[in-house]
């Protein structure tokens, strides 16, 4: 278990990006990310997820790595952006800065981004605008990849849609909520998968439509539940919903599986919560993780183990697996 | 099966609010959003809640009728109000409106509402947002109600929190989407116990702490579990920040088990879609409904039930349950 020290994998990325054309200064951005979303124990969507990156931007001469997205329309706090099938991740980031400069001027902001790229950890925007002082929610719409409920109903029909809702708290402790609306995200079953362990509860159907825990089962021509059944298949059509109409962008219905999730819809909402008097949010925010440690000692607050990992990682190095980090170590030196 | 015609059952309603000291613009618009409820097919939150809510009227000479929910702070397109701990159905609607003025003007609006009791329907907010052709997010945090997840905990620390999620479609065929964060609304459970029918999937626990399908078991000594379980969970948690943080508020740990949820906190957010060029919000939303209806024809989109019963109820008059006509028939007479 390599665990690298988080500067050294970042300058490692930078280089690998920088060499597929991205601009320096994009090129770190990106590899920063990357390196914080594995440092903060989220490998699926951290270094991980690298080499394929590195793969597309080397098969694809026309991806644009260098624009910001563009601006479509303003009407007040609400925005509407391009994101001209650019970097995922670094599109995400300039929209949540763009909703914080709204919400700073206007209490709240809201920019809707289409024609996008998967945008690595969801949490990346939630824990830069928790670390700012805003409260935060973000989604993003996905091609179909769930079913909706119903006997029998076994055809994909909706994105499992990540959402990410933050609230500032002191310390870097956090309240930041990462999740898909499948009962489990792609990422997870993948390692459930790799590590032949079933899941803890039924995730979705296998290929006959059959309940099953076994990840590979449903990777492999079944498909995921939505989290609380109906309702979790109701949550997502409505954040494709939200994202398609005021992106005027792509819906679920209307993307196609494809690499990158090219095309897919964001929204990106953020609150300035500190300019009405009262208590301050982040003592608010400390003072109900506090409580709830109280009454479930067992339980973990959204963020924690984030934390934890990040804690860990910046003493430990960051844990990459063996054979990511070959390829990216050796290709750094070709 | 008695069937009573809306306008029946909204003067039978108005009168007797109007006999507990509500003032009769506010009576009749609270008769009218009881029966709308149940002409929409959520008995639970609709007629069936109010001989309770009479009950609590006639029993609490302090219970504030008269007034509107009093600002306390604005920041552009964010405002704060006290619900004064007045009638939760018109503080919420007094709320989404502000919202939608906000959103009028801004793009996107949210108020946050503190002090304020059980709001009915939770879906009224979306129905009404959407009918005025805007995008809306509501919700409210709820005393403890939910266990956080965690090997063997069976403490109330969260609350279901329910939210509604609304886009404007066309000719009443609206996405709205109304739901509490449990598995099974405490309303949904009351139905099942009352008409001993299982759970379709496992609801919570029981008080031995043991998973069940038996509602009864739930409401009683038992919890209810969050919709996919630590996700729901997190949700929950994130939820109950946001509003008790907005509103400068109580939070659900800090909230009792009182009657009629008194000193919540909720919050509203409406989005004007329409002011940033592109397709109209009402086409998009057709347009999904139209394609989910063609990959998932045995499923329903969120707010086609509500749609189809409202369109039942026309013809065939609003259900209300014998022994609650009965006791609001009999009730208006004396």
């Amino acid at each position: 278990m390599p665990r690298i020290p988080a500067d050294q994998l970042i300058s490692n990325l930078t280089a690998l990006f920088a060499a597929e054309h991205v601009p320096i200064g994009r090129a770190r951005r990106l590899a920063e990310l990357f390196t914080q979303a594995s440092a903060d124990g989220v490998w699926s969507h951290g270094v991980h997820r690298v080499p394929a990156l590195l793969a597309l931007l080397r098969g694809n001469a026309n991806y644009d790595t260098q624009s910001e997205p563009r601006l479509i329309a303003t009407f007040g706090a609400l925005q509407r952006y391009d994101g001209l099938a650019g970097l995922g991740p670094l599109n995400a980031e300039f929209c949540i800065d763009r909703a914080m400069e709204l919400a700073d001027a206007n209490g709240i902001g809201c920019v809707a981004l289409r024609n996008t790229r998967h945008w690595g950890r969801p949490g990346n925007c939630g824990w830069r605008a928790a670390e700012k002082g805003f409260l935060a929610i973000c989604w993003t719409n996905t091609p179909p990849n769930m079913p909706a409920w119903g006997e029998g109903v076994a055809t994909p029909a909706l994105g499992n849609n990540p959402i990410v809702f933050a609230a500032p708290g002191k310390d870097g402790e956090h309240l930041v909520l990462d999740m898909a609306l499948s009962q489990f995200s792609f990422g997870k079953m993948d390692t459930h998968r790799a590590e032949n362990r079933p899941l803890p509860v039924p995730g979705g159907i296998d290929a006959s439509g059959a309940a099953t825990t076994d990840a590979a089962a449903i990777l492999s021509g079944g498909l995921p539940w939505p989290i609380g059944f109906w309702k979790g298949a109701g949550l997502a059509m409505l954040l494709d919903a939200f994202a398609a109409i005021l992106s005027d962008g792509a819906d679920t219905q209307s993307l196609i599986l494809v690499e990158d999730d090219l095309g897919i819809s964001q929204v990106f909402v953020a609150i300035q919560p500190n300019r009405l008097g009262g208590r301050a949010a982040s003592e608010r925010t400390r003072e109900i993780i506090q409580r709830f440690a109280l009454v479930s000692a067992q339980s973990r607050y959204p963020g924690q183990a984030a934390l934890a990992h990040r804690r860990q990682s910046e003493i430990e190095g960051v844990y990459v697996r063996e054979d990511v980090w070959a390829k990216l170590a050796g290709e750094d030196q070709t």
